[in-house]
């Protein structure tokens, strides 16, 4: 086995304690430092994990020799600056999601990370639980066939942000896990938003997003703070099966249907006149088995592998784009009344810059 | 007990014979007729009711002295002429949803009939049901505060149509509901609508559906012929109370949460400057038992009722016309790529005609 | 095709109508006449579909002609009575469960139909549901592997019976399916019967049933008419694999599990000493697809088969005895205070005549 | 406030981390030392709690004079032996579940810290859950009017045992909850167990259990370790409504119905001719919200105050050896094929000693 990567976790404040606990415990990796610009909260953190050094100095922190890499788990506004610093000085990088506060900063760090050759990977959790895993890994071989639509929903009685609307703080989970499973990633055609703020709380508290896909698909999500119920459902169907998540259902998540419509378009005599038939399939139902594993594990793993691989790890810096530029096209469009703001080949919102 | 009111079911297909039974065992109503262009179908529906009458002239039919009113079930393009001449011949009607073809035709008949003072009522079957009746009720009486979201999901494995999309297949059973369910009926201030036909069929198989209330409020609704498994689902979320509608739960159709979000809104020294203060309840839950009882019993009581008191029909031709309008808007809609259709006050999609 | 075989229904009650409108669709079968020892009774029956013959004499009924099998839907107590009188007048005969009021009747109807080599059959209606019929293929091919368990539990708020317990009323249902998916029947070791009557109806309105079977394994089944949820679960646990039929669950009625307990016994050096290891599956849950059909319909198909092929029928007499046999013993046991009553090769209780 | 007591855990193997965590966190108690045979896991577990005091003999434990009370998690062979010395040393004793390995040892605890005027309390870890504790109320207050019935199951693929069969290793938690909630405790006429081995594993690993409780009600449990599927369901039927408790439905834990069957008896002209009048109540459905927290905290508070203001806690020997004697009894059931051991009326199975 080689020797372990050496690890710093940056920001000690919600998030930054599970990834130090992870890395702790994980094989692949020795945390060597917590950094937080708070020497209390750091030192405390840094204790709780088995005494580990305590840094309140960023520079400090990325002029040290015994770090190859460091986990940024700080607000968003703070990504681009943390992440930039240390590329520089030759680190690799772990952030949190969002990527970045804006997509102009996001490329900005995808472009400085593979300029010196290092990795740039977006905390996408939810990808390494073993249900989504399960979801890449069918689509990947076909068991659903072209994927036709897919429809997320994420609501529950939730606190409602300072900060951010419902949408960059729901939707960032839906919209990294459709790209994650879809081959290509989620490249929608246009994005189109809807909120409402019922209570007049100054953000949307309720939204729902489209996202047409190339070949007729659509992928369309509904984030809400103010369901009595909590629902995490995402439905995948494709040409040959469907696929139900149910996240909430610990002794059947998924489910895969071999249930569908099958048109079957035929050209007729001459090229122009085309019919359809249209049949039913009502098959059996099917349920893999999952492990129990838990999420963040796994991501310290590939983070690792990616860096030993020098290749990209499976949650890039451009899969954090992508989630990026949809959740910027969504606020463009809430701003004009749920318009379609058109992607670019490239995602970038047309006409934004 | 008044003498009896008499009325004839005017197209014997999928929907007449469900009519025809319910206003032959009703004890308001004699079934006096079954009239249908095809004489041989009207004579076997009225042969399987005990024998009354069939008819395959309309003319015949409306000029015959022994009916009152006619129960029209037939295509969606037939309401307007239907109507029209049974209301030149005094006779009350009731008509399947979507009330008519067009906003001018559906305008047309409600004009007509208020003209003439003869009750035009829209057969919004679901809204007769035992739980929209309660769920009416309880937000009549303030059990659930000022709506603040709807939000209703019917999808499944469902027949695609040859004439019409999932909106216009599946829509007007939620919009009539939330019609029903509104104190002062569905007035969306847009019509916003998305749809996806990821197999090529030629219409919208999957539909999804914004509209902004007044007050910050929003009802969406999601419509879907391709999903593996049957959802009915509607959630009404107010200030004081959230109600979740589970139609296919029979036994606990409605639960009415005690949860939600209260934000209270300060005016702190200055007028302009405001403070709001989040909070949460999360009280007990309460599931209403809810009697057995067919739908299209209570609607042909109802019919009755409204001619005996001279007054309009819980679901008359202003509350078809409400749901026809949001139809039309959708399809507006849908063709400039989900863009909102602004609505009139009187409802009508601005700038179409 | 065979000419149709000739039927009369004999009780015109509760499940009389049933049964004559399902003999009136079939294929297989001409529905002749309707008997009732209230003409009144057997006439409207008799004009509700379709207009056969009603007759109030089972005397005339079973001298006709044109009569080749009956099915009995009168009380229990008359099932012995009227099916030797038309065995002896020749004809096949279908009798509603239980087979009758007494094992040693029962027994004498068995022997009676064997000798004269006509058809009798015991209408386990439950039999002929796809989800049974379904289970029952599914252990005969060994998917399930040897069954070790199965637990029945049928509760609702139920009508308590004015003159049959819970047992009587509702376990023939979970016993006759029992006796149907099991390879060779229902043959349990003993059984033991606890029941309650807590409201002092003077009958046991809840029950608990006990039925060790052969090499270990055991049945049980629960009966409740004061539950306030439905619950109709059977659990069949098999070395191989365990299914769950949840029969309020229409979207997944059936799921098969490949989960289970293995435990392997060695023999070690000497044949005394044995040591196991215990391993556990934890594989995938597969649900199959059921056609939708009604089970009279296809118990029809099966008694007129089972005529014409001179075989018995998948539920013949002997099954109706094994019943019979049990819930005879089980309200021994509940006499005895649910001490084991032995049941002997013959499936009689032991001791008891 | 008062001083905070001063307490050790005994045991450092399965269950006494979670104890000692749990005292640690208490601002009732003070935990000053963790005991076991084994030296090095009394020092890890003592280390992992923040440094307390680790020792490896019972005597120099029980002579300290910083103990105020002891918490027991040893195995059960061994609770009669440590209990005695505790209280010989005058400390106040929490026990594990089962209270002891035989009803004659538990009794002489029980009697041996009546004795000294000490507490002990049995570790009913289960009845301090905001669930149980709810019903507990709900009972107290006769919301559900008599008891008439309770029905628990308890099943899902556990691990088979070594040492202990299903029901001593399940059936504690059903039996102590129904103690807990009954308002005179766990008092049945008789015990009836019937059990399987299928895999031949040398132990039940299906179990029923049959408790006839005074007044006809009666009480039902299952457990089960071959199960493909989990349930913890417990149902409580009185006479004024009913309850069900699903352990693994977060959202509706307890659901209170108003629904039941009514029957009024009535005395006709003479004393013995009576008369029963059967109604059925459908009403609405209740489900109380319950508060977030983890049981062993309130366990500790409860053991806590019993000590403070010398009197017995909720759950107190009595309530273990209640527990006790009804394993026992089954255990004998059991060996004689289910049938019924009568309990005296201080629940000795009788004739047992």
């Amino acid at each position: 086995m080689d020797a372990k990567l050496r690890i710093a976790v940056i920001g000690a404040g919600y998030w930054g304690p599970n990834l130090a606990r992870n890395f702790r415990n994980s094989t692949d990796w020795d945390l060597v430092a917590i950094c937080d610009i708070d020497q209390v909260r750091a030192q405390k953190l840094a204790d709780s994990v088995g005494g580990v050094r305590a840094v309140s100095s960023l520079n400090d922190l990325l002029s040290s020799e015994d770090v190859d890499a460091v986990a940024i788990a700080t607000p968003a506004r703070s990504h681009h600056g943390i992440t930039r610093a240390a590329l520089n000085a030759g680190k690799h990088v772990m952030v949190e999601k969002p990527l970045a506060d804006t997509g102009i900063r996001g490329r900005d760090m995808v472009r400085a990370a593979a300029e010196r050759g290092l990795v740039l990977m977006t905390d996408h959790t939810y990808c390494y639980t073993p249900a989504v895993l399960k979801i890449r890994e069918l689509i990947a071989e076909g068991a659903l066939g072209e994927i036709l639509f897919i429809d997320s929903v994420r609501i529950n009685l939730g606190l409602i942000q300072p900060d951010v609307d419902v949408f960059w703080d729901l939707a960032p989970h839906d919209l990294s896990i459709v790209d994650f499973i879809l081959p290509g990633g989620l490249r929608p055609l246009s994005v189109s938003a809807n909120g409402a703020d019922p209570l007049g709380s100054g953000k949307s508290c309720i939204g729902y997003l489209v996202l047409p896909l190339p070949n007729g698909a659509i992928a369309h999500v509904h984030v809400n703070w103010l369901s009595p119920t909590k629902i995490r459902q995402m439905i995948v169907g494709g040409t040959r099966r469907t696929l139900v998540w149910d996240d909430l259902n610990p002794q059947q998540r998924l489910s895969v249907y071999d249930r569908g419509v099958d048109l079957e378009l035929q050209a007729l005599d001459g090229a122009e006149r085309k019919a359809a038939t249209i049949s039913y399939r009502l098959g059996d139902t099917w349920s893999p088995a999952l492990p129990e594993r838990e999420a963040l594990g796994a991501m310290a793993v590939e983070f690792a592998e990616s860096i030993r691989e020098g290749r990209p790890p499976r949650t890039d810096g451009e899969a954090g784009l992508r989630v990026l530029s949809v959740l910027e096209a969504a606020s463009v469009s809430l701003a004009a009344n749920g318009a379609a703001v058109m992607m670019s080949v490239d995602r970038v919102p047309v006409g934004e810059f």
